[in-house]
């Protein structure tokens, strides 16, 4: 045969899969045949190797179907254990086995008397009893060594085994398991009654406080010693064959314990009792699994019905030995795969099988590199995001290639009219209930905060400045509203309700344009505006109809964080930009000398006569400015009535700027460490949740306190507070003829591609982000329903004189960080994995709906400084970024390579060439930069175009295997390998089947293992 | 016998220890003629079970010189594998084996060319070649499935082992080899050619960058594939048998690698050659030992002669495997024991015991509970000073109890006149000239500016408070003069110039309550406070020649850290306290309006008239008053005048309060971000480390340039200019006769013995604290001879009239921070140790001559704003909190048990009685933390007394058990235990030796492995 085994284990061939035919599955039994008759089969060796297991493909099989394709079996070696597990794990594979708890008590003397007491436990790792801090430690990986194993199989192989034994009782267990020793003259029938009175000695487990030893161990050095058990010491009571201490139905302390949340309902226990007796002179083992699970009284510390008992009683001067092989079992009976044999064994040999296979699969660290005093804290999940996400973070996946950038079904191109938006109200409508019934959650209250006060921020911010750009034909008032409206309207009915809508930078700029156009051209500028939202609307719709939104597949990790970096970045510096300015708001007096208090002053002077009757002509001819008392007169006051401040304090305003700088980095640092709080040891695991789901808003109310405190005027947010438009001059509807000339209704064709061009780019690609595989969302999304929304939106905002709103990248990712869910219960030590987001429409409906409500809600919100919300601010921005794998790749710069962390690229790809790429798109970035500081930001979109390009352009300069590692494969660029990886992507379910055991290009072992398994199932399936 | 082994092993008998005989050791060949003529022996068995490991009494062997004493004997089961090592390992166990750097090679093609290439090395842990990243991975622990351990077994089974071989160059070894192989008919002749041109292609290292490679991957979609030898390739070459790649002479590349410095000098090397060829059928192995390490050529990556040779080739199809056994043997090749075996082997079998008893070790980890892929990191080593210091940080780092409270032989009672002062100055003349020499060093410049900036502020804080208190007869120029007079003496001469002198508080109040005494009382201050100095000295001398500082003994960790705890608080109460005080020095006038700018003045109005020649009458009678300008004033000069402020921001002062804050605040901030840096990844370890060194003066000169930067006028540092006496009615020598009456000379007596207890305390609790077992101090400490010269120079301030100086806990610990030490080079992943403190005059001497230039050096210190040295202190408070159990302790209260972390002491002891001894802990400190605040401060040395007498008491309500955990036995308790450390010391010596592997009392194996390697050297010493 092809594969000559190394250690000449037997060789069997089994078949494996039929690739290279996908349409007709060759039928196993004709394969098999064939190989059969021929004993030398004339078989070409594919170049892959996978360790032991060699894959052939057979020329003489073809498919009886399609004549041309050929099959390809698979060699393996398998041990005699192997085998014998294939036979009794295939015989029924669809039933899962409970997950076992297993319990570890050892014999101990308290006192006088002899009993039971817990000192390990697993759910999936080991908890042991400390003894002397009378706690337990924390869920570590259970290290063994490999004598205790080999010990525990020659205990399997010489001591009782009962399988399926009918137990009701401890009792009659226990007379069960003796009767059989001493029928197979292992044990002298003397010792029976002594057996049995140590085995029913009552248990106690760590729950139960010793109370008497708190008191006793004041002023002796106990030390927790004393725990072999003596001799002649039970003799007295072993008379008494009635004396059973164990009770036979559970206490009320095992039926509240606690830790029965941890443990899954079906669960069922395995305990495992360990002790030594001075009377025995060779050990008394017994394994056993009863037919039915059955709760044993006391026996085991939660209400979980005992299956499997293994019993070590053996001769003083060994306990620690016995501990050791306790411990071994009861590893195994955790584990996966021995605990299905556990459950299937036919006999002890196949337990015997299932420890050698267990042996073979175990890893093994050095005794020199390795101190096993070390408890090995459980690993950390994998997919799970620990500081960088994205497929960046985490530890080294697998060697194999990342799975292609597949953007879903959600953006084929259907090829119909509107098929893409139907396929997308299909994909919605089973969700709609749940979209509201999920809402219902505290976590989605401080999502809701949070995200408010970034959207009030933000609308109020854009609206100031939008009202400069048009002078006040859009104010802070239309923000208001039109953020309202327009949330509350995508968020009920869009594909992607989790996406926050919000003014953007580019808008802004494009606003600004038209404004100044159409007022140097006579234009009027609402009804311009009108109109190509109208327009923009249409095109929108011509878009969606056309399922145009699938060349965003074409957008990869590259193009994807560039943008969202971009806007990231524009935050930060928007932020801090806005901080800067009120030190020049608010000049400090830096000359100003404590002592010289006196000199400091600005007086209001009167006007020279003449001048003051020029003012008085201008502007208020009818106050009588004689009367006028100038000293008296504020600042403005001054000015306005043409007074003169003259003094050396006048330009300076004390205080608040640094006051204004305290309030920004106190909020921003205290988010930032209150964010972090979820990771400290402090406080119990909610709590610190709690504390750090509303980071945010503690912060904000910490430093609005601190503001009252002090009492200083810092700028504070500003709400309107009356329902008018900002400009008195124009009313709620916009109406759309005769104000322009006619053309004007057509031309505006042109300007509105560009706000559709501007729009689909932005609201796509945050799309993107938001719908990233990371945020494992679960309800799917809808490019095409969420550009038609936002094109309805865009004709009614047009119509009502309101902004228009897009997509915002950094409010729609902290919207998605605020709803993520871990999971709660889980095995202890087994880490939280991250389940999704809470996908729901509730959060975005409140928020918006909380906006349009906020003109009433002004008293409150006076009270908010603007520093604490720029704070806010810088925070969203530096947060958006720690998600990004390029973030971590500039990063890289910094690191001499022995400390950069384990990326699974950098084990792929050098380091210069991952240097390389991201240098190509630092470059991108500095450009799109500069640029949108000049008037071409309006082109904005048109340079997102840009970055596609060159993405395209580095499939010349990458090899498509870096690329996949450091970005993603373009579509088209990989039909083949699409399809490796769509069997790689089976594989994987089948592990996961396997409860996430993994498998290991590099452990052989495992390999046969696995595919042992699968065969299993194989064979069975195919009856040969 | 005593031990029935449980797997049925042969069980020896050795001679182990004779404990109980002190003075005699019994000859050990008496002992075991005892056990050979009574085969069964009368022995009663002691209650102590180390695993397997049976310690038995022998009743009859009595000591023949002592005739009460017996002997002890150790009874160990001997697996055959150990005992065979334990024969060859105690031949020559004196001559230690060098370290073996170990390097595994794979055969690969390249292009057309077959090559050899580098895939992994050792030094202590695995570092791996990275395909794709072409990068060392991190060095990790190698984790290896015994499969491949089982088949290297089989390979050296059956391979060819030839040792001692002498080997000068690669051809020939080859031969040798092959000629061997032949000879016994493992391979066929005609197969020489081939394996011989396999076996000598050149090597390629890691180092070198293949140039053509980058260029080529540029568009192709390598993927690292291709990487097996294929068929047939070779062949075309294989004629040319001259064809030999590998030079004579290791080229420039392997001279010039810098890893070189990683690897100690003696190493030798030991290479791993893994490959499949085609033309075999059966695995080609050959493991070879040379008679003498040779360096050949370019075999390998650094010049070290290679002294081990192991090759496996073998038959395609199964690379994978050869690398699994590849990177076992590798890992054996590093183990310290197999290390061991493989250079004194006689023989295959001994290889073969070898990696037997490397197996019995192993430590194994269950396929379930972990990863695979995950690499594991090496374990941190134990005693390092990661976070949590003093014992009670770190790993759990045994199950024993900790070593009972030890201070040395300095604190020893002598009994002698002086005896303990002359044992001082004994003990630190040796060091006298490296006291200087170990000063020269970069570090020493960091904590050089780092303690004077603390040094110059304390003296400038506690110079203002006594001005202050004593009518500036002592003021800020007495108090630099006194610090760096006192200073500098104490460095150069004291027992441990690493304790920094300083004012303390104590002393500070004493002061001031001896001056308010004197002024009402009629008594000259000056003259009394130089009589009390000169009756405290002479009772210091007396202390200094009793030794009385041999009650320190009874200081535990209770006292001790009580008391640097509370230090710590004030310093950081202080600290704050400070920085608030300039709020209330520079008010905020939080009405401030910027708008009514225009009404805010401040006037000085001219006094009534009938006042003015009041005040005129009181002060300024010179002045003519009249012609004054009362609007030109400054506020000080219209006080001073008699004037009055009118305006409504005269009491207030803008911006200063809130730019102090963020200088205070920044300050800390930035040091703290800073000392943190050195755990980050970026940067090379050497800058990180001085940015970590040097973060104070960075953070200093950062806030010093901003506060220059802004140009507000903060308060500054204010350095006297002028060498003279603060009150210009005084000298520079206070006279000891003519103001008081004679008998206030006597009196003095009685308030000088509550300063000297004060000092006593104050000065020998913080030596205590400073000569700490952690902090590793070489050079011994003297805490006779520092009494002596703090008595000396309290007697020379008085005689000066400067203030007294003590020892500053806080500041002497930032001292000792600022001069630890770390290793620098070890094998790549093991963490760098600490290994001591930079014991030296040095940095001490620089500080105070500093603060004596200081006065010279005022036109740079005075643009140091003072509240960036409040948050230099608040950090100094903070940083030596962060080193003390206590504090850690404290923090448990808030944290639920399943997250505290693995500290010893909460393995022993629960955890509710270790809270109740830090409540104990805090009451004390609250306690004296509030008679702090009243007069009775100046009994605090009397306070400090009464927490030893609280921790006396404590023995009563805590087991000894707890105590020796939480904190330490007092002496007298240990009598009996003192005894058994120091055997236990004994054996960690001994493991130590055996290059630190350590031993686990929960594994059985180990253990007899470890008596295995004891006992072949006392029998060998014994020849029995």
């Amino acid at each position: 045969m092809c594969v000559r085994n190394y250690n000449n284990k037997p060789v069997k061939i089994f078949l494996f899969d039929i690739r290279k035919c996908d349409h007709h599955r060759l039928p196993l039994h004709h394969f098999l045949k064939c190989i059969k008759n021929n004993s030398r089969v004339n078989m070409s060796l594919t170049s892959v190797m996978i360790s032991d297991v060699c894959v052939c493909v057979c020329d003489r099989c073809v498919c009886p179907v399609c004549v041309s394709c050929v099959c390809v079996c698979v060699f393996i070696p398998v041990s005699p254990a192997a085998e014998r597990l294939r036979y009794i794990l295939g015989e029924e594979d669809d039933m899962p086995t409970p997950t076992l708890f297993t319990e570890m008590d050892t014999l101990q003397q308290d006192g006088d008397e002899l009993e039971w007491k817990e000192s390990a436990r697993w759910v999936k790792f080991e908890e042991k009893v400390e003894e002397g801090g009378e706690r337990w430690s924390k869920p570590h990986v259970s290290t063994l060594s490999l004598h205790s194993l080999f010990e525990l199989r020659t205990c399997i192989q010489t001591g009782t085994v009962l399988l399926d034994l009918e137990g009701y009782s401890l009792p009659q267990i226990v007379d069960e398991i003796i009767e059989q020793q001493v029928d197979e003259g292992m044990l002298s029938p003397d010792l029976r009654e002594k057996i049995s009175f140590v085995l029913l000695r009552k248990h106690r487990h760590q729950t139960k406080k010793p109370i008497h030893r708190s008191l006793a161990d004041m002023g002796k050095a106990s030390g927790g010693g004393a725990r072999e058990c003596p001799s002649a010491l039970w003799s007295s009571h072993a008379q008494s064959r009635s004396m059973n201490d164990i009770s036979d139905t559970p206490s009320t302390d095992q039926l509240r314990n606690k830790f029965m949340k941890k443990i899954p309902r079906d669960a069922e226990a395995s305990n495992v009792l360990v002790g030594e007796v001075d009377f025995l002179d060779k050990p008394f083992v017994a394994f056993v699994r009863l037919a039915q699970a059955t709760t044993l009284g006391g026996l085991t510390e939660v209400p979980v019905p005992t299956r499997f008992l293994f019993i070590l009683l053996g001769p003083t001067g060994k306990a620690k030995s016995y501990n050791q092989i306790g411990r071994a079992i009861a590893t195994l009976m955790v584990d996966d795969l021995f605990s299905d044999v556990a459950y299937k064994a036919r006999d002890r040999e196949d337990l015997i099988a299932g420890i050698d296979e267990f042996l073979d699969e175990v890893i093994v660290l050095p005794p020199g590199e390795w101190d096993p005093k070390i408890r090995i804290e459980p690993p950390k999940k994998l997919g799970q995001p620990n500081g960088a996400a994205g497929g960046g973070g985490g530890l080294a996946e697998d060697e194999e290639m990342p799975v292609a950038h597949e953007l879903g079904e959600e953006l084929a191109h259907t090829g119909r009219f509107c098929g893409g938006l139907f396929l997308d109200i299909k994909r919605k409508i089973p969700w709609l209930l749940s979209d509201f019934y999920e809402g219902f959650h505290i976590q989605s209250i401080s999502a809701v905060l949070f995200i408010y006060l970034g959207c009030i921020t933000n609308a109020i911010t854009f609206g100031g400045l939008l009202g400069d750009a048009t002078d006040n034909y859009q104010g802070v008032m239309e923000s208001f509203l039109g953020t309202a409206l327009s949330g509350t309207v995508f968020c009920l009915f869009s594909g992607q309700p989790l996406i926050i809508l919000s003014s953007t930078g580019p808008i802004l700029i494009f606003e600004k344009l038209l404004f100044e156009f159409s007022k140097n051209n006579g234009i009027d500028y609402m009804e311009l505006r009108l109109w190509i939202g109208i327009h923009s609307c249409l095109q929108c719709f011509l878009l969606v109809a056309t399922d145009a939104s699938y060349i965003i597949k074409y957008m990869t990790r590259f193009t994807e964080e560039g943008f969202s970096s971009l806007i990231s970045f524009i935050f930060i510096s928007d932020a801090i930009k806005k901080m800067m300015g009120s030190f020049k708001y608010y000049p400090i007096n830096t000359d100003f000398k404590p002592d010289y208090v006196t000199a400091y002053k600005c007086e209001c002077l009167a006007p020279d006569p003449s001048e003051s009757i020029l003012s008085c002509i201008k502007y208020y001819c009818s106050l009588n400015i004689t009367g006028l008392d100038w000293s008296q007169l504020s600042k403005k006051e001054c000015v306005k009535y043409g007074g003169s401040l003259v003094g050396n304090t006048c330009k300076y305003v004390p205080d608040l700027a640094l006051m204004s700088f305290i309030l920004f980095f106190g909020t921003y640092s205290m988010t930032v460490s209150l964010k972090k709080f979820k990771f400290s040891r402090y406080f119990p695991t909610k709590l610190r949740k709690l504390i750090s789901d509303f980071s945010i808003f503690m912060a904000i109310m910490t430093f609005v306190g601190l503001d009252r405190l002090i009492g200083l005027k810092t700028p504070k947010l500003i709400v309107p507070t009356e329902f008018k438009p900002t400009r008195p001059d124009r009313g709620w509807i916009v109406l759309p003829f005769g104000k322009n000339p006619w053309w004007v209704y057509l031309a505006s064709f042109v300007p509105a591609l560009l706000v559709t061009i501007l729009i689909f780019m932005d609201q796509q690609i945050s799309a993107v982000i938001v719908n990233r595989k990371e945020n494992k969302l679960r309800k799917g999304c809808g490019y095409h329903l969420d550009l038609f929304w936002v094109g309805v939106l865009m004709a009614a905002c047009s119509f009502l004189g309101l902004p228009w709103y897009v997509a915002a990248t950094v409010i729609s990712i902290a919207h998605i960080d605020s709803l993520k869910m871990e999971s709660e219960s889980s095995a202890p030590g087994e880490q939280p994995q991250f389940l999704g987001v809470r996908e729901q429409r509730l959060t975005g409906i409140l928020v918006f709906v909380l906006t349009g409500v906020s003109i009433f809600l002004a008293p409150i919100l006076q009270f908010i400084p603007m520093p604490v919300l720029y704070g806010v601010f810088l925070y969203m921005g530096v947060a958006s970024l720690s998600g990004i794998q390029f973030w971590e790749r500039i990063k890289l710069y910094m690191m001499p390579s022995k400390y950069q962390p384990d990326f699974p690229f950098l084990r792929h790809v050098p380091l210069r060439r991952v240097h390389l790429f991201t240098l190509v798109q630092i470059i991108c970035l500095a450009v799109l930069w500069v640029l949108k500081s000049t008037v071409l930001a309006i082109l904005f979109p048109v340079m997102i175009l840009g970055l596609l390009v060159v993405r395209k352009m580095l499939d010349m300069v990458f090899s498509q295997h870096d690329l996949a590692w450091i970005d993603d494969i373009l579509p088209g660029k990989d039909k083949k390998k699409e399809k490796k990886k769509k069997g790689d992507k089976d594989d994987t379910k089948k592990k996961d089947k396997k409860k996430g055991r993994s498998d290991d290009s590099e452990d052989e072992v495992r390999h046969v293992r696995f595919y042992c398994h699968q065969l299993a199932g194989l064979e069975k399936n195919n009856s040969c």
